[in-house]
């Protein structure tokens, strides 16, 4: 049983969705990933979101970056959209993050698929206490790689 | 029968509507008008786009404006898309305009429902030498606002 | 015991915190509310994150508005971030979605004080059939709301 | 006989219109192309405009961009309106899109002469039933090019 | 005989106009001001550009404002360009301002219409000795128009 | 003797100047203030800058906003430029803060004649141990103004 | 004598300056051009202003961009402003064109030097019936090579 | 004993750093750098900036760049807040620049490293005249440099 889907907009959003996949790997939590256009693939979109056991949706989208908002028209499970980068950038950024009152969707940051896998583990994590405690340690870890990356720093640079 | 069909995401777009609603009035091209949230009723939509003997669309909507967009997945008529200002205001103008590759949105200006409707004639008179004729005195019409206005800022500016 | 705890920037977010309390009251989902200040009252954030046992933190900024992205510095359960306007809005907008990776924030729309309501309970619906059944109530409130507001609107429009 | 006329500000445009062509070219429909300026030769941008027997108008442009604008106020049909990309992108796409009230432009995105196209072809379409069967068609073919990639991502990424 | 024509895309850009309208009667330099749109009286703009006898135009438009380019294609004298501010600002400004390379347009700020005229008399100015001096008589006054200010502040300022 | 020179760029910028002269009067920061603009009267800028005895500028200015660098082109002391907000915002904000290599101002946020003052007395406390202790009881007073300030809330809004 | 003075903020600005130059050489304008910064060496953009012979100035520079304006403050002569591109892009070229009102500078393009050095051509036409010629004969190459351009393209493409 | 303290948000931030320690070693002004993220190690970032002797902080951070800020509510020392550059640039610019009310933080240029070590040496110079002799000369050696560059461009350029 999956516990996030993943919808692409497109087959070329596969390098946003790889960082979602590589931190979802990481947590051990279990996935499905699609790609289904709001735009092209309208009736795909929905039944994909209807038929899916997944909690969380991550939907990834550029340009006028639709979709994130279309899997939210189909459920009421929390949906995080990411815009993914192009020549204006605030298009697919604004898209995401403008909903109208009602229904929300969590945007994250320009290109982060990384991030839209952490706050799904952490949505997961609030019933289960492995992910909260992986979490804890992938905290740590981030803090630990700061700590190390800082005294490479120190060491090349000649104060 | 109606001709063009009219779709506001908000109640609130109406104001934009009624622009579009006076020109096509004008021109008595029969439309209809609904409110249609591509988020709140994505059935809705659906069922209005496919439902619909016009031969085109105008969707108006504001924030991240996903209307245009949907409307068009559901059809391949013409889809004209309003964006309607707000705190940010290319939010909107964005999502109409930036559509992804196959699926086109015919994008005008920011509140520009007067300029939808006309685009929607001019779509009409291709096939409608009536039109065309009422199209061609209705840019006789501007022009001589013009040419008036001009009249009336000259007698009172003395230059 | 709390859900949620809202805390804003500052006393002039109130108007944003309300259209999230108004959700948050009418899903009877317990919460919290305090001011407190990223930059002005950096320790007290970090004592406020701590002590919670909400599940979900809601954080409302203007400007450079690194409320919710220190709030989830201090935490692993998800944080939704609210960006207030002002005179450039792009500001606050950007620094809440442009989290670093690692640290996700949730970001909703300008304002959107609601959906940042929505959003969380919507997850804590993910283990709660009440709030789910409840939130599937609200989302045909809306969709109602829509289809009533579309019969006004043609009432009043003469087609 | 021609049914589309495209017009490019520049000869450096043609990639974005070879976009369109290849789309015109896929639906056997007559067109013709030629490079006009509307600031460098103005009145040839006239006269093309004027002689056209096209009933669709493409029009190509960067920077200040008033090429479509200009080929709508010699015509009472349909213009379509491409903003090239540059340095600044949102120059082209906001004359293009910001017209005043009644002579309307339909923009489509950045680059977007594949979509200018289509465009151009739904609105032929309306009066043309083959037309309609091949846009069918071409729907059909983007939303199948859908499935296929997903179901590509799905074997390379281990779920 | 006129020095200087002034063209409004819109009665509505008058206040703009009006500013300079006021720097020309204060410099006593002849001139003309007409209402003429890029769009909606093409042929107008050509005429009254091809048979004006001054020396400098000032183009006056907002939203796509195309008018101080079409200008600009019908002389090789030289044009200022006023972007008349709106809903986005950004729209008119880069119209103006990003023209291509052959046929430049002297764009000022935002509503400048005052700026428009002072830069049409230091043109003019150039061949003219009186309107040299009178330009150092303008500058003497808005410096000691400064001083003036400075003493009032600091009466109303207590250091 | 004074520590500060707040000189603005326009009469119109005092309601921000006057923000910083309520700071300085706080912090019992000697200070003069002057109107002179880098365009209108140049040569009074560089007299006011290299008479001053003062250890801080603080130059005010909106539009294109170029006195905080043209004060600093005349001076080695710190120059803090704050940006006057307007129709576009961002001019007077990039103009302050992109400043060439070599040349810095510090630039704090739109209308912050404040930040501006508070930035100055930071400055000046590096060797003044009673502005150091002032400075310390400000942020006090700050923080205790956030405890208020989410009482008050806390009391108004039933949790 | 020169009729032209070019001043570029930094060397860096130099490909832009070459633009200018080609035109300049084209059209037989004699000019002078000078490396001067508005920051590093006010007082050397002072002397250059005052000292130059020549009716027209060019300055070109980037980020902040105070160069145009600052000249502006030193010469009622018409002052042409080229924004030069960078991270930004909006920095310069706002900085350029937002000038207060009293001291206009004429703003071109983004690093269009060549059209900063057609528009100083058609001042000094004014009163030179050869550059008069000589810019109509640039008119009619730049129409005849969009005419060779378009025909370049209709053999290559087969429409 | 250090006078400069210098944190990055980020081993990638190094490029920017060293523009500033390269400016810092040239005044021989004693330095020290770590690296810290106000997201992933707010407590390191309240201990380095609470242990620091330093006078001056320069904070360094790209995307949401909540690092200058939050420096700055742990010192009433100056901070000196660098924006790196990324796909938006606007992002960090503002949350740099756009501090709340009473916690000002000195914004320098995107990725202008250098200039927020000049502002930090032209603080500590103000009681310190070795500093104040050096900053003249380096003053000096820009401009220098500038003629120089003058110079060279004049003997390129056969005007």
């Amino acid at each position: 049983m999956t516990r996030v889907s993943i919808i692409m907009g497109s087959k070329s959003d596969l390098p946003v969705a790889n960082k979602a996949i590589a931190i979802l790997k990481r947590f051990s939590v279990p996935f499905d990933i699609h790609v289904a256009s709001a735009h092209r693939t309208p009736q795909r979109v929905e039944e994909l979101v209807k038929q899916s056991e997944s909690d969380v949706f991550i939907a990834i989208a550029g340009l006028s970056a639709a979709l994130p908002g279309v899997v939210a028209s189909f459920t009421t499970k929390p949906v995080i959209g990411v815009p993914v980068s192009g020549a204006l950038n605030l298009d697919a950024l604004l898209s995401v993050v403008q909903m109208p009152p009602g229904i929300p969707v969590a945007a994250v940051g320009l290109d982060r698929g990384d991030n839209a896998a952490v706050l799904a583990v952490e949505i997961l994590a609030l019933t289960d206490d492995g992910l909260k405690a992986c979490l804890a340690d992938y905290r740590c870890e981030q803090a630990e790689k700061v700590v190390a990356d800082s005294e490479k720093v120190i060491e090349d640079v000649q104060c």
